[in-house]
């Protein structure tokens, strides 16, 4: 087999094989494929695509580049986790992994860190002082068998294809790929070991996939790969046309974590961590109907079971449960401002990625994969779509550290908002399910 | 500007400015851009196309990443040359540029080695003993100065950014795009310094491109290019369905090439000459139309002028000039063997690029671009298509020096031949003029 001749056939929209794909993706990550081999396939990818064959393909490819973990008998099919393609003000994971452990599933969560406009869970997850996500595998395995859930990163031992290739699409303009954000996302996700997952593809302005057809078709990608490889997987697409819940930053939005697992916090914020976790239950057969593994969910956040597995989390991932009850302990930022409506009405719009870079602006996020995080920084909404308000009501607060930063922060967040005079048509919160539907 | 940004507007069909193409080319050649996003742009452009201005800027930003040759005055408007897009048995270039220099015109022709089942000038040219193709800059100026004609390869001076994606491209898949090809030709062309360019754009099985259209749309973003560079430019769309003339096989060319300049050889290779030559005398104004160009060509040949310019020529370029008056001189293979005809009837048609084939096969060729090349053997044809055979004639003589090498050559030829009951259509050797067509 020659890499040229791969190359070449995906040039001319040819089908490749499961053993073609295999063999390019164990040299390119043996180092004998070299870069530029490889960077010209994925430009090919990216304007030809690929098969529902050979995203699964290159799925499996990527994920036998490196470990994949495998748990005790006893664990069978309680091993669930849930993605996010990601957003602003998504705090989901911090709330569901403690209640899908405290319901009794194993969550095995291997996350990422904030890129552009997007916010990371272990960038959330570090605002908490002294958490490590940065686990070896043994100790990931015994935090996860000592309570149920254990929230690292991305290791050197897991997918390690997927890592390599995926610092070659951010310099080479193949990011944009629905078969590679696809075979990127279920590699290291199926490297968990995992049973099933519930995936949430967000759509709207501040997502990847602004338009709901990108991401219902991103959505049966990953639904399809994933039940290709015998995972019990569901997709639901959810709004990004404007943040989740009241807050986006690293330590506000483990607060407003905090808030949920103490039974309060916005309502869309909880509606969706219920949904998401409701999922979970059921695809891990702890519930026998969504609607009774929401249920069970609910149950976690009331009796405080949820909470306390939190704690335990934190404390055996080496950061202060003490946060839990006490959220001053959260690193603060030293100002902050508030910007007041220019307008009477209502608010129509919020443009989503624009905060998302404002939050970036202040600190709270990375242009650059090495850029420092502020953890304090970050916003909090006052007003979103559909809310009423007054002139001079404020509709954020802006939380910084630093003047420097703040203008341009305070312009994006000024400019981020629409506003009407009468209030704008709903968009629903989880607005389809795609995937293992119970009838 | 970052590289990033134009490989994914190239993605997105994006038309690039000449300012982002000549950016894009300045930095590869200087290592600045790495191959690996050299090679995603390449592929982005394969998949996507380029427009004729993107061709045009890409061309010009090639031909400036070197020298560009600058004649003195006195040869203002008669610097012309003349470009093949490769084939078999094409052995062109040997007679059209004495002639063209014998009746008056400059003809600074670099030329390029043979790969694959096409032949090159360079490894022709080289069969003649003591024949030097690497001549420095300064001596390429002496010897045209000196006889109005010189042959010699691409030096590192010109266009090494085309040397350098060459290179890239052959191992990336992006060697077949229609943009780049025509950018990697003008550029190394217009480097000459030439006033007008005759391109022969060859079709059918031994040519690049095997059909028409292919060899239309390819002529006319060649014209275009170096129109647009202020060039007189024409291109003639001739047959390479079968072999041009009657040998294939470096040396076995060169005899032939001196048979017509000569005044004999076979009829197809002295009228391409001829029409070849013609047209140049026409865009170098040495005459009012074509057919006076056809009949000033002729009689270089008739007078012996072109003959002897082919021996001034190699004399200066370091050759022995006697091979002209004793083709005896040229390196001769130690066994021959004859192919006869297993049919009555005609021979319908030649698999143009597995006659090729064989004779890389044989030796004289090469599959990777540092095989040494055996300049003796090769194949004489002696009937060729809509000729009449009977069974047992000889279709064909093998040049060989290795045994070993023979059975597969062998195979090429016997299995390269088609025959009919009738004579087949016949196929015009100059099948469209595209450009510079006068009045």
């Amino acid at each position: 087999m020659r890499a040229v001749d791969l190359i070449r056939r995906k040039r001319d929209s040819a089908e490749l094989s499961r053993e073609e794909i295999a063999w390019l993706i164990d040299g390119y990550t043996r180092g004998e494929i070299p870069d530029y081999q490889m960077s010209a396939w994925l430009m090919a990818v990216a304007c030809r695509g690929l098969t529902r064959a050979e995203i699964a393909a290159l799925t499996e490819a990527m994920l036998h580049s490196g470990c994949v973990l495998d748990f005790p008998g006893a664990n069978r099919g309680k091993l669930v986790d849930k993605h996010s393609t990601g957003g602003v003000g998504d705090k989901t994971s911090l709330v569901i992994a403690p209640i899908a452990a405290a319901g009794g599933l194993r969550v095995p969560m291997i996350s990422g860190r904030g890129l552009g406009h997007s916010g990371g869970t272990l960038d959330k997850l570090e605002s908490i002082p002294g958490f490590n996500v940065n686990l070896s595998l043994d100790q990931f395995r015994r935090v996860l068998e000592a309570c149920g859930c254990a929230l690292i990163g991305q290791t050197a031992e897991i997918a390690p294809a997927d890592k390599k290739m995926y610092a070659l699409r951010d310099v080479t303009g193949t990011v944009e790929s629905p078969g590679l954000i696809c075979a990127s996302i279920m590699s290291k996700k199926l490297a968990e070991g995992i049973d099933a997952l519930v995936l949430d593809v967000k759509t709207g302005s501040g997502a990847f996939m602004k338009t709901s057809e990108d991401a219902a078709n991103l959505a049966e990608l990953l639904v399809e790969t994933g039940t290709r490889m015998g995972k019990r997987v569901v997709a639901l697409i959810t709004d990004m046309d404007q943040p989740l819940g009241g807050a986006a930053g690293n330590a506000l939005e483990v607060i407003e974590a905090l808030e949920v697992l103490g039974g309060g916090g916005p309502p869309d914020t909880r509606e969706l961590c219920l949904e998401l976790a409701g999922w979970m239950f059921y695809l891990g057969k702890r519930a026998v109907t969504v609607a009774a593994g929401k249920q069970l969910a609910a149950e976690q956040i009331a009796s405080g079971r949820a909470r306390d597995k939190f704690r335990e989390i934190i404390r055996l991932q080496d950061g202060d449960p003490e946060v839990v009850d006490d959220p001053g302990r959260l690193p603060r930022s030293s100002g902050t401002l508030d910007v007041a409506s220019p307008a009477d009405g209502y608010v129509a719009a919020m443009e989503c990625e624009q905060l998302g870079r404002a939050c970036v602006a202040l600190g709270g996020g990375r242009e650059k994969k090495d850029d420092a995080i502020d953890p304090a920084v970050g916003l909090r909404f006052h007003r979103k779509t559909g809310d009423a308000v007054r002139r001079g009501d404020a509709l954020c607060t802006l939380h910084y550290n630093s003047q420097a930063r703040l203008a341009e922060a305070r312009h994006l967040v000024e400019t981020a908002y629409r506003f009407s005079a009468g209030p704008p048509p709903r968009r629903a919160l989880v607005q389809r399910v795609i995937g293992d539907v119970p009838g």
